[in-house]
């Protein structure tokens, strides 16, 4: 079902100053600034590589509001590691074949995620603790 | 500097069980399974994806024994990513590069990890909380 690790999620307090760090520390480019108003955050995509699946960024992210659920992460565990997400090709199709499987879903139904891809998140308590985003890539 | 997503490391209770998991939700494969003494812990590596510069992992991580780092961890914040690790095609050239740049290191020389790589992990402190791990795989 997984066809790459899309991206890992990366919450940050400061998203100049961390993505000036991943660009002089291992030399990663941004290749997409966003702001999702829907889930709270403004981020950048940093590209790591390419896949034949599918290609792997860091995503950071910062709240844009202490009560959203980045800012809201922050305060409870401090800036760190927020989720990961997974490529999939057919992201309804994977859906249906967690929620046969009992896999607890926070969404039931694809919505927008980074650079146009669509997204769902299943929640962590599926899967030991981990938030994981299941991506299908725009161009795909 | 930095070539794939080699994994993401999952600290977990009981390591049958998650992959169990990671098997029947996801499809996945464990590739390896080792004991590191040095680091305290059982794991598994499960394979997600192969790329032009490396593959990329799920490795779940089982604690030996309360007292050692993903223990503690997992007493301290529970079950869930403890870290990233990100291939390197020179891993002393990269901890060069990383020291110069004035980035903190757990590990100045490189270490044994999965599979027969060489490993070193870097200071969450100099990456905004997140454990991070530079991978020379064994077959580069």
């Amino acid at each position: 079902m997984l066809t790459c690790i899309d991206h890992v999620g990366i919450a940050c307090r400061d998203l100049a100053e961390r993505i000036s760090f991943y660009e002089s520390a291992f030399g990663l480019t941004v290749v997409s600034r966003e702001v999702n108003e829907e889930q709270g955050v403004r981020e950048a995509m940093l590209h790591v590589a390419d896949g034949p699946a599918g290609s792997s960024y860091v995503q950071l992210l910062e709240p844009l509001a202490p009560d959203t659920p980045v800012g809201r992460f922050i305060a409870r565990r401090g800036e760190g590691m927020h989720h990961i997400g997974y490529g999939v090709a057919d992201l309804s199709q994977a859906l249906a074949s967690l929620a046969a499987e009992g896999v607890r879903l926070i969404d039931e139904r694809p919505r927008h995620g980074s650079m146009g891809a669509a997204v769902a998140f299943l929640h962590p308590s599926a899967l030991g603790g981990v938030l994981t985003e299941l991506v299908q890539a725009a161009s795909q």
